[in-house]
């Protein structure tokens, strides 16, 4: 009799998913952070192998099946970053705050607004 | 007077942040979503970058400099994969437990538990 | 009737072989630089794939068929890289060259032999 | 008093120079191939980076100062590519020679000609 699956609909819901997943099937020896970054950018590459021949505007329109493929990568991305952050004890969504605070200071809007250049500069 | 920046406790939450920077600095028209793996890409690499000369032992104990630094590489990632997700308008975690059902499936305990052999098959 | 493949026993033939290879196939058109780090990137993850779940001296010892699955990823790899450089006409071997002479002088034996934490400090 | 350095002007060259590079600092304890490909995705992600903001057409015409950097980058992706080889007694060119046999027949001109669609179903 399995203990029912938690819900995955906040980020904490996921990370305790996860972390029953791993701990059942008894792989936790395999899922270091040097490891689980490796996984990570792998996905991140079947990410980017969908875009790698279409043009930006064809990858702002994609037709259902390419989106729902697309859905499926950025699910193993987000499945790894879970991960590796709960394996280091660090909270995704402060730390983003933390940088998004950073990033509103590092680029004004006054200076780098509607500037290309600019942002490639960056 | 600006307003004030959104919560970014939860995922949409980080999203409407995150599409409120870009839009104060009119950077939509940088964000094709192939752009966004792109970039995506790239911080995945920079937190490979941290891992790829230390043992997997060591990447489980970082010291706390090397750890704030990993949380920022990580920060990045889910900014970037935030904003394809909006782009794309996919769910994060919706996506993350439609694949997480799948994978409960396709790696059965009984079959898989505790062999790095198995594992690594799959 | 067609006429005979380049010989790619050099980088030079190499180039050639990819040159008539994508003009025969009208696939210039798709091969912008911008393009083709994005598919380099791709071989690259597949790469990392087939190590990601490996100890560090199971990857120094593959069996046999492994190994012959990476020498073809280290193909692709190698493919995509003779072919941004040509698409920007960049000598891989003169640039690989003065990568070396700068890496001789910012890594000075003395100071770095056989310390893990020197490397990785660098 | 040093030997010459090798003359890297063919890929073998250029393998002894990293051999040697390598052999004086004792760092081929850190060189296994998981970690040779965790460096190789990492500059990978640096030639990335160039590009991730740019149009197709702006990637193809770098002005000088970009595409020194562009060309410092693949000095980087091939150093750990034939590393990588080397390690594993891989010879990239026979590899990559290979792998062009069976892409010609895979993607045979008649049927892929001149189209993106084909191209990207390939």
């Amino acid at each position: 009799m399995n203990a029912p699956v938690p819900p995955t609909t906040t980020l904490p819901g996921l990370r305790e998913r996860l972390r029953r997943f791993a701990a059942e099937r008894d792989w936790d020896q395999f899922h270091s952070p040097k490891n689980l970054a490796m996984a990570l950018i792998a996905e991140a590459a079947e990410l980017v192998e969908h875009f790698q021949w279409l043009t930006e505007a064809q990858s702002r329109a994609l037709p259902p099946d390419k989106r729902a493929q697309v859905a499926d990568e950025l699910a193993d991305i987000l499945v790894y970053l879970v991960r590796i952050a709960d394996k280091l004890d660090i909270d995704l969504l402060t730390a983003a705050a933390a940088k998004m605070d950073r990033n509103e200071i590092k680029y004004p809007v006054a200076q780098v607004k509607g500037s290309a250049r600019k942002y490639t500069e960056y």
